[in-house]
């Protein structure tokens, strides 16, 4: 068995060579980790629960890279450059060989976005990660969720559903499928977010469920909308719509700034109600996906 | 059984009166919340969970102080003002008078540091909370534990073994002990820590003992020192010098800086090692509390 030192020293140097364009004046190590931006900081933490976010025979590579995905995937609805991360880990396992491969997974995504782990806690314990995330505004503006003016598009950036049939596919042992690399290692939209960030009025992610993360948009700006279900693009089928996992960026825009390149799936109303409209009869409700 | 969504609403409000103060732009609410002090930001995350960190019969009121306080403390050793904090909370409970409780253990330490609820997380598992903590300096100049000099005294503000007296006596059921608040709701030394930030040379908080995290002040600040067993003062008997939890701030201070509120215990050497002097006779050894 490895000391809690001996495993924090595999995470530490992750993201170093990133520090002064993140701003870190010090990493981890001492009591508190220091960034000195000039700037507003964004943040938010993601637990991940085994069973509950991730399968517990998931590899500790995409266990590690999945909890800091999944919290990236809200500084992208920030419209947000990604800074910095901690991570604290619980864990029942005593063999070195684990925390090694989970910090694999870390370094993966910290390099593919050129983020810095600035801190984190190591407990011994039932399995839980914690990502806290930092980030920053890549000019001045920062996307909300209380904003959506009415007669705004509703767009989304890809199809619903990808994460659900990786899930899927990975418990009933399809261990080939090509959707699995969804939920487990899902991409965080940081490009569409930096891409969208000057003209959108509102931004979302897709965590548990489109229609769920549309509604709390919607109801957090005190407006409607009207949905055309046929025009959401899905992978199996219509209950693609609710499933969660897909970590994609649900947001509003003005009329005159929609581009092909997103899909158009309903329009901002005043009335604070969500309809749901299908010319091919789809008959589905709004349900979302509980972590509790 | 309430809903993730009701849970979260106990917690929204903690902290929202010192905003402005704080710097906070957006609270809990959005994906991530947004800071602005145009200034640096310390920042820490302290894992606490159930019978590591804290008995599993605690109250859910100490339960929610004692994962922010321990975190606090994180942000005195700095010798910062604390200005916000985030709460990730995995818990097998579904009453929802344990959550009401624990958010109330919760505002009570907003409350005595004016400081902001801004995030979170709620989840369903074994009993597991990650305390995110943000800090600001007070002036300018933060500590660090990697700067003391040679010759610097070597400080404690308080007597070690409070906290380690305090859990005995809750084990044994003593629960009038007076010792058992400063185990269960420790007091982040904030106010010591903006007294010395001026003066002190390195600073580090008192978490896993005291001889085990001066050990880690002097082996990053590569220097060694003389500790005088004899002048650290003790709650219960000399093994206090190696009990957790205390969370008291040691550090190191120039000669001349030197006044009698504070507890002289040693000095700092250049060469890297610890010598343990006592005229008493007392022959310990380091010792640290690993949680892992």
């Amino acid at each position: 068995m490895s000391s809690e030192f001996e495993l924090i020293e595999l995470f530490q140097h992750i993201g170093a060579e990133y520090y002064k364009e993140n701003g870190v004046i010090i990493g981890p190590g001492d009591d508190c980790a220091i960034f000195d931006l000039q700037s507003p900081i964004v943040t938010s933490v993601d637990a991940s629960v085994a069973d509950i976010h991730f399968p517990s025979d998931a590899s500790p590579e995409d266990i590690g890279y999945r909890a800091i995905a999944v919290a990236l995937s809200d500084i992208a609805a920030m419209g947000c450059r990604p800074i910095a991360f901690s991570l604290s880990v619980t864990s029942p396992f005593i063999d070195s060989d684990w925390y090694k491969r989970l910090a694999i997974g870390v370094e993966d995504i910290a390099n593919e976005f050129k983020i810095s782990l600035i801190g984190g806690d190591l407990t011994k314990g039932p399995l839980n990660l914690n990502a806290i995330v930092y980030g920053t505004p890549f000019s001045k503006k920062i996307l909300r969720r209380d904003t959506a003016q009415i007669g705004d598009y509703i767009c989304i950036s890809s199809s619903v559903g990808k994460a659900k049939k990786g899930l899927t596919d990975w418990k009933k042992m399809k261990r080939d499928s090509i959707f699995i690399k969804d939920y487990l290692r899902p991409l965080p939209k940081i490009e569409i977010g930096k891409k969208i960030v000057s003209y959108a009025s509102a931004c979302i992610d897709t965590s548990d469920g489109l229609l769920a993360d549309l509604t709390k948009l919607l109801k957090a700006s005190k407006r409607g909308g009207v949905i055309n279900i046929d025009d959401i693009p899905i992978t199996e089928d219509i209950d693609d719509i609710n499933g969660g996992d897909d970590y994609d960026l649900c947001f509003t825009i003005p009329k005159d700034k929609f581009d092909n390149n997103f899909f158009k799936i309903g329009e901002v109303t005043q009335e604070e109600e969500i309809k749901l409209v299908s010319l091919k009869g789809y008959d589905v409700d709004i349900k979302g996906y509980e972590h509790f």
